[in-house]
């Protein structure tokens, strides 16, 4: 069967279409290489479920997640990039080439880019999967109008969890905001905020032990580290912001990883494989933003043009 | 006089107003460090003099660098951050806090973060010094609408040279594009556009000896270098694209820099000496672009408000 499906070529594979997938096809099919990014969801990633993003340059207004990559993939589309839809099952060195199998085809490419991101951290205490959708979230823009004058708790100390926080009041009449220590790790405008705002009370130095309920969730068991108290909170939803995992799936036995999982690359974003490049939250770095993770991407397009140029063919003049 | 004169405190100096000083000035004001922006001409660096810029991922249309730049610095002021003209002339360490002189003031902060930039190579003939403004320029942006009709001449290969040249074909009836080796340097898909364009005529090999007229320029006096022979080139102007220079006079004997002066700085941003930072075009890097600068200095601010906390104070909860 396998000699009957199909071969298409591309010039690089990304393999992704968050914003560091977006930002390489520009980058690489503006620089006249055939181009295809690979995504088995929606394009976007992570950022799409952010509702408002008013801190990448260039937007003055306050925005949402998806008003931006909606522009960066029609900038992609616009040089000629192609998005197809279907799942990375594997990828395999051939030669200096690559061999990819999705769920439908398989496909040649020169170079790859993994821009796989990373998914939410979960809490892995009882309760949590039963729960989830059932009152367990990790989107409070997806769920979040679900709670309407409802009594909610957040779980987290750092940038996503107060934002969040901060978000659900808009809907809910109360948001308990639980961490695990005495002070918070976001910065500290949204900080400020979170101190300011009425319907928000943070609970410190408190784990949640197990989740609890019927047909839908009720109550969490929480347990203040400091006391060494357990104690009760009734609620309606719990939104789990406790730090992100890379997706690092396809790669993990290949390439040299981070102890918590994300690629190491170079400056140029090159992997420790040749012709394997890697950007924007799967990979090791200082700051998971989109500026950062488009610059990751348009660095790595960059880095695999060059990469393809010296190791593979001359590009005709 | 000296004690007599103003001193002022923040807790972040950014020494530059380009993409890269403007993304860091957004990132520390939104995170609550009083940020102040030295800048001592235009806001807004080189991108203002580029006429087009289609591939900063977010911008879909094909827009100038004097909008992206201008959107930026209103997002820089909506989060409180200051706009100082003036020049920085000195930069001392106080324990571990700052003292900038600028030509008016003091200032004491506790961070600061170098934006400056780079600026166009010179040929270094004769003849180009007498004749800037006269004919030699550095950018078609600025001056290409003299040449409607003329004859002009860009020097370099690579990405900005060929740019640039096809730009100028907007306004000379004749634009030579003079390299000194046999292959161009710049993306494929600009390069391609320059083959086609019937305007242009590229000239391999070869590099300018002199720069000939009188009152304005005239001629041009050309060396092929695998013929070893010269000849003469009429033009009614020269742009001049051969590589960019840091701006690191102020930092020279104290950072770390590169073989060509670039600032070293490791994937914080973060320079050899405590609480010094810098991004941007100024910096040791793989891709000097406007995505990859404003990536720096979210980057940079990110890391100086880590390094503040840790080593200067804490801020209040």
């Amino acid at each position: 069967m396998d000699s009957l499906r199909k071969e298409t070529r591309y010039d690089v594979a990304i393999i992704g279409g968050g914003p560091a997938g977006l930002a390489a096809a520009i980058y690489a099919a503006r620089g006249a290489m055939s181009t295809v990014i690979f995504e088995k969801g929606l394009v976007g990633g992570q950022i799409l479920v952010t509702a408002e993003v008013e801190n990448y340059p260039g937007f003055e207004e306050t925005t949402s997640g998806y008003f931006i990559v909606e522009k960066m993939k029609n900038q992609a589309l616009k040089f000629k990039s192609e998005i197809i839809q279907e799942e990375v099952r594997a990828i395999s060195p051939e030669g200096l080439c690559k061999i990819i199998e999705t769920n439908n085809n398989i496909y040649r490419t020169k170079a790859v880019i993994f821009c796989t991101g990373a998914h939410p951290r979960k809490l892995l205490v009882p309760g949590e999967k039963r729960f989830t959708g059932k009152g367990v979230s990790y989107c409070a823009t997806c769920d979040g109008a679900l709670y309407r004058n409802k009594t909610v708790a957040v779980i987290g100390g750092g940038d996503s969890a107060v934002e969040e926080a901060l978000f659900l009041t808009k809907f809910a009449q109360k948001v308990y905001l639980i961490h695990r220590r005495d002070k918070l790790r976001a910065v500290h405008a949204i900080q400020q905020k979170a101190f300011n705002n009425k319907k928000i009370e943070i609970i410190w130095d408190t784990v949640v032990q197990e989740i609890e309920g019927d047909s839908i969730i009720k109550n969490l068991i929480l347990f203040n580290k400091k006391e060494s108290k357990t104690t009760n909170l009734a609620i309606d939803g719990i939104f789990i912001y406790v730090g992100i995992i890379p997706n690092n799936d396809l790669v993990e036995s290949k390439l040299d990883l981070d102890p918590q999982g994300f690629i190491i690359t170079d400056d140029s974003r090159h992997t420790n494989i040749p012709g394997f490049f890697a950007a924007g939250d799967v990979i090791h770095k200082v700051l998971r933003q989109v500026v950062t993770a488009v610059s990751d991407g348009a660095t790595a397009a960059f880095s695999a043009e060059k990469w393809i140029e010296e190791n593979i063919d001359n590009f005709p003049q």
